[in-house]
This record gives C-alpha cells, sequence and structure tokens, in this order.
C-alpha cells in the first residue's frame, strides 16, 4: 500500500499496549501523529492519546458501570470519518485481537469497503504479569498459558471446565469484579486451593501494584477491588517467581530519552 | 530508576516482537540505540538488530540443526558486560516471557545482583494471526486461547490432553516441524478432524505467507514446511476470518514515516 492511499481515508486498528506510552509500537506512534480522528476506549491512558496532537479524540469504550457508545455507532464513525479522506485510529487497549471487537470491527470497515490495517500491540494478557515479575511461561513450571475473558461468566465459565487443573498459567483480562466467581469455578473443577494467584493493577502505569494469595484466599473475598482500573488475573504457580523478581519492569529512566 | 543508573552496567531483556521492526516498542528502539552489547536471538530480523548502531551485536539463540550457545554462557556473557558498566540488550523474538528463557535469564541477573529490566514485546502468539487476518479471540467463536510450546512433545502432549476439543484457539509457536504430531494428538483427543488450521510463516516480514486447511490435512502430512523460517500454528474456527480479513496487516505505506 503507497503513501499516497495511507494518506487518502484510512482506518488503522491500533492496540495502545498495557498504558505506559512507550510501550506503543513505532507504528502505533506513527499513526497516532498523523491522525484525524482518535476513537479510544476507556482503558487507554492519557499520556498515549495526547500523542495524537493534531487529532480530533473520541472516548468510545465503556468502563463499568458507565454507558458505551454502541459498537454499530462505533462502526458508523469510523465509516464516516474514512470516506471524507480522514486518517481514523481505532485505539485499543492492551491488542485489537485479544477482547476488543477489533475483528467485529475489522469486519464492518471490510463489508463498507473502506480500507484498513491492523497494528497489533503489547497485550496486557503477557505485560501486565511480566512487569509485575511474573512470566507466564518459565522451564519446569509452565509450558503453555490460557487467556480467558472474564467479564461474562456464560463465556468463561465453559472455558475453565475444559482445562484440567494445573495443567498451564491462566490469565484473565477484565475479571476482577468476577474474582471470587471464577476462583469459585476453579475450585469446583479440581484446582488445589493453595494454588498461586496473582491480581496486577495497571501495571504499567506509576499506580500499578500487585496483591498475591491463594485461590482459596480469593473465594473467602479476600482479593483487592479496585473498580475504576484495570486488573489481570494470573493463576499457576509461576506466580511464585515474583518473589525473586517483583520490580522487573521498566526502568523509568529510560524515557526521556526515548521521546 | 534514575537516569545515571541506567548509564552504568545495565541489561534490559527485550522483546522485539514478530519480526516488522516497526513492531518494535519505543522503549525496545531507545534501549537498541543506547547499547554498547546486543545479544538476539536468531530468528531476530537482521533489521531489527541493525538499530542498535554503536553495539557490538553477537547471535547467541538456537535455530533448527544449528548447535547454540549454552544458557549458561549467555547468562556469564550478560553479568560479565554489566559489571564492566556496559549497557547490555537481551534481544529476544516476540515476547521476552513467552517460551524465551526469560525468566530464567531475570533469575540468573538477580542472582548476580546485576540490575536489570523487563521490556515485553508484541508476542507473535497474538501478532502473527493477527496480521494475517485471524484474531485469535472474536465475539460468539471463540472467547479463549491457549499460547502452546510445539518444540517439545513431552511439554505439549500433557497440555493438549488436558484441553476440552473446541472450547478455546490454540496458537502453537515453534510447532512448524511438529505439525504432523500435534494435529495427530488433537484428533487423539476428539477434535473433529475438519477443525480450521492455519499455518503462519513470518507474518510481519514481506515474506509472510499463510496456509490454511483442516486437522485432517495436517495429519495427512498437506501441511507446509519452511525448516528455516518460524512459523505459528493456529487450530480453531477463528481461522474461518481470513476468507474476509485477509491483507489486514500494516500498510507498508507508513513505515518510511515512522523513522
Amino acid at each position: 500500500m503507497s503513501e499516497k492511499s495511507l494518506a487518502s481515508g484510512f482506518v488503522s486498528l491500533v492496540g495502545a499496549g498495557p498504558g505506559d506510552p512507550q510501550l506503543l509500537t513505532r507504528a502505533a506512534l506513527n499513526r497516532l501523529r498523523r491522525a484525524d480522528l482518535v476513537l479510544f476506549d476507556a482503558l487507554v491512558s492519557a499520556d498515549t492519546v495526547a500523542l495524537a496532537r493534531r487529532a480530533r479524540r473520541f472516548s468510545v469504550g465503556k468502563r463499568a458501570g458507565r454507558p458505551s457508545m454502541r459498537q454499530d455507532t462505533i462502526h458508523a464513525l469510523m465509516i464516516h470519518a474514512a470516506r471524507r479522506g480522514q486518517r481514523v485510529v481505532r485505539l485499543k487497549g492492551g491488542d485489537p485481537f485479544v477482547f476488543g471487537r477489533g475483528g467485529e470491527e475489522a469486519l464492518a470497515l471490510r463489508a463498507a469497503g473502506v480500507p484498513f490495517e491492523v497494528i497489533p500491540g503489547v497485550s496486557a494478557s503477557i505485560a501486565a504479569p511480566a512487569l509485575a515479575g511474573i512470566p507466564v511461561t518459565h522451564r519446569g513450571v509452565a509450558s503453555a498459558f490460557a487467556v480467558v475473558s472474564g467479564h461474562d461468566a456464560s463465556a468463561y465459565e465453559p472455558v475453565l471446565a475444559s482445562i484440567q487443573p494445573g495443567t498451564m498459567t491462566l490469565v484473565f483480562l477484565m475479571g476482577v469484579a468476577a474474582q471470587q466467581n471464577i476462583a469459585t469455578a476453579l475450585l469446583a473443577r479440581g484446582w488445589p486451593p493453595a494454588t498461586s494467584v496473582a491480581l496486577v493493577f495497571a501495571a504499567s502505569r506509576g499506580d500499578g501494584d500487585t496483591w498475591t494469595g491463594t485461590l482459596a484466599a480469593l473465594v473467602r473475598g479476600e482479593g483487592p477491588r479496585h473498580a475504576d482500573r484495570p486488573g489481570t488475573i494470573v493463576v499457576g504457580e509461576v506466580v511464585r517467581l515474583r518473589a525473586v523478581l517483583a520490580d522487573a519492569g521498566l526502568a523509568a529512566g529510560g524515557q526521556e530519552a526515548a521521546r
């Protein structure tokens, strides 16, 4: 695709990564700087959205307890702006194809004949644990991991029922509100109550913090809740590595030099 | 961590993403540009390694059929260089904590008292399918995905045996050589022979290509093999979306402008 066709109406479905603007890809930064219109999810950090200096910027994502823009309205906005010749960025937390409805948006754009591209991002499913000192895989501990949406019990319960206990690391996105239900479902499936668990909040932001405990503690309601902050739940013995690897995330000093 | 401490001996465990240098994070680019020494895996693209202009650069990763540097030698090199005050980048394909032995390297650095950081990258497990037009999750099709190493049958066979057929998307990294064994194991477990499969090769590089078929075709030995190219196997009905979303990857025209 030539430079010329990018300059005409075009939509980029862009992953914003886990929060820290330094974890944007170079391609994502390029598209933000050139954008005329940015439609961003509520959980994308303000620092990241601000990089789109010349664009009109609208929050369109849903957030716990607040109404969101209808999905078909988001589609219509993107299509309308692209047809008027605008460069549109649809900016999603993490990666656009991990529980982001990015696939639906791509299908809508294709159906409308609007040219688009997908720019993968750093997924919070891997990066949030990593920045808290938890590798999702580790030789001799876990040779696989599953990423599950914790948003809807009717979606995650069959998944949890289908995995034999202790065979892989489990990572739940959007699962903080359901932490007690998730832990109860895992115990019912046969996971040991002493299985290690971490809840990682806003891991790549300055206000990140991490709780570690067990499935049994989550069932008893001892897990933390921060209704307004995105959280990732990690289940499995890789969590124990945090005792050694905590504070393994990005060294803050490098950020100024990277701008 | 202050700017000063980054300037002293320090190791950055950096994810290089799936291949295209535009899918490096800003933090990764910053660390490469400042590095004195880069130890990179064989599958990291030459374009990416070349960004570390002032560094000594050594390939240390293993590649099919060729001997690799011993893991403890890699540890010793990193520790030695950091103690001499160098800025070391350990550059890994995708994300450093997804089957990259990044956790082992972090533990070795911590044990040696060497300051380090982890910079997550765009994982090929999500990005390779995405760039081929396959979302690993999609509303109504897959609400979870599992990422499995296809390198070692003794590791992946118990994982495959533990997942009930059809409940989530499966993504295999390093599994091209084992494609027939993997498909056979899935059929034995009860996955339908007509289950959709994709093999994605070097998805974000100019020479990328994708094969789609079924588990039955893989069992019959009909899948492609490119011994020298990294490949990702995707199993599940999300693969069918590629018929509509093929060529959804990065628009090439944007790359020059991002440099």
